[in-house]
């Protein structure tokens, strides 16, 4: 167990500022040997819901015994718990406020940290760096959970958007538009079978075909396809679905059996 | 004295294009067991006022003997020094223009970098890759700063924008914008003592309510809180306080006792 | 040949999202100790030729034996080859698309990755985290490269944009606008010689002064001078070439004697 000192960082902070680089030095200060990895600090500010979805695309493909530190907090200061959560091999510190919801099954293990892991001088704003990182930090180093937090029955949970099934058709929505401006949707290949051959419609749009890569049709044209997370995508040859499509994250979409 | 090997990186040098990868190339180059650190490559171009904030807040969170390399550097290739600075059990690494003013206090020394080690073929135009990145690796790898730069008596400094006090109010203004539209200003705890209760006046807007967390009021409200460095910031509930105040960097913030 | 598990990383993912985080989790579980260090996500989507030239500046600033991953891959699932190509001491790990033209000269090796390397339920669309992260996983763990893939005669090349002369002038164009609005073009110093002095016509403009630096000339006054990587750059002093000058990537850029 000598490498796994690995503390991965996923926060809504951006990355202009000194807020990621102070959180960084309070890691290495209390663990030197820490290696810190970025998921990411772009998270939509004050977004939960976007946080936890990236946690779950993420996170498990990390070694296990990996601490993820994660600070998406508009509660700062207020009265939501600070936790280390046990789930899946893995670690998770950060605010209840749902973000770990996709660990939260039932083997997980929820604590709440202590106060006196805070650091002297701590701020009731910036948790991150005062209380969430030495947290991280004292875990990676390999302190005992229960020298930093108590055992707490349960942890807030999202109510997650989950796609609805309405007659023929399954209704879901976009969750997110990726940097290309794919449409990432919340209707998994999962909530298809055995449906196909189907039709996707979105705003004024209907997709008729079925592709299998962004590469799947003729330069600009509307392509639906299951993405890398196993996730139904809407995406254009070389192009960028939002833009295009004009939809965004919470656009209403329909997948059904083509008519006729 | 074996972990910190630790570099830390500042500059505006955005992080898309080569800049920053070919410097943290001449570094491992120099220094394969340097471990890189950001604190942040996404400045404002040119600003070594910013600049100099970050470094303020970021660095003393670092472990002793870590060496940070801060290149914000408008007169590149001009006759501004290249320096190394000690300071507070750290080592700063960067251009004289400023940058490390926050570090320049009585016990701080100041080395000037020799010629010799910039790479060969150096630039006239990147600093940073070319005479920098050396000097930091070098440093990091534990070669003697004398061999590396000589003694010189000063260093430039910043004029540091400091808040005034005017009869019964004091008189600053906002330093940064951080990604949540949270306005920082130059105000600080200590220039307020032992006023309060007091209120903010900013642009055409009065704020009466002096909080202790973002989450301190309802859905949209105003406040004024002192943020986690200890400086007056001005915010909104869950919302963008630049925006909705319509207010930026060098907007003046004036703080005074309530009338009446 | 310790420390030199360096592997660094090149996309047009961006940095929000799960992409980089997946990708580096990959990396990290098979190849625990792997040291990441990332040379930008911030390629223009698509743009082989961006990344391309990025690589070029970049790469050969590390230690030999860096494994170079770079997945800028618009035909992702479709026919291209997945490579891994030797040049110049350094491993290249990416689709055959282009991105390693400036590696393939004659003494470059290329081989083709074998499909076994994927992940298990390997998706269509993310070979960055399936198929390409853990071949350079396993490269920079030492598996012998033909344990990876097998050798193939050659690989795609980029028709690189290079400057002719036409008569009396050298015609070239912007390659890339950076953070500071520099306009670099793809006319390198070696193309003018022996011909100073010189002009430079780009858009409406004029430039008469070739400068040595970006401070050599009064502020806003627009200046051309040989930056950091030996090309023409067209820059203004302490402002933005780009917005000054209303020109952009792949504008025509002049550069001939002056008339006399």
């Amino acid at each position: 167990m000598n490498p796994p000192t690995l503390i991965t960082l996923t926060t809504d902070f951006g990355t202009a500022g000194y807020y990621v680089g102070a959180m960084r030095g309070v890691l290495l200060s209390l663990h030197p040997e820490a290696r810190l990895v970025d998921i990411t600090h772009e998270v939509t500010p004050y977004s939960v819901l976007e946080a936890s979805w990236v946690l779950s695309e993420a996170c498990p493909r990390f070694p296990e015994d990996t601490v993820h530190l994660a600070v998406v907090d508009p509660g700062v200061g207020g009265r939501r718990k600070p936790l280390i959560v046990r789930s899946q091999g893995h670690w998770f510190v950060g605010p209840d406020n749902g973000l770990f919801t996709p660990f939260l099954e039932d083997e997980a293990s929820v604590y709440r940290i202590r106060d006196a892991v805070a650091l002297p001088n701590s701020s009731a704003t910036f948790h991150g760096r005062d209380l969430f990182a030495p947290a991280a930090a004292r875990l990676a180093r390999g302190e005992p959970v229960l020298d930093l937090a108590e055992p707490v029955a349960q942890a807030m949970r999202l109510h997650l958007p989950r796609p609805r099934r309405d007659g023929r058709q399954v209704v879901g929505q976009v969750l997110y538009a990726d940097r290309f401006g794919n449409l990432v949707t919340n209707i998994h290949r999962d909530n298809l079978k055995p449906e196909e051959p189907w039709e996707v419609l979105v705003g004024a749009y209907r997709i008729a075909r079925v592709a299998r890569t962004y590469q799947d049709g003729s330069l600009g044209e509307s392509l639906a396809l299951f993405g890398s997370s196993g996730f139904l995508e809407l995406a254009v040859v070389e192009g960028d679905a939002a833009a295009q499509l004009g939809v965004g994250r919470g656009e209403r979409v329909r997948v059904r059996a083509p008519r006729g």
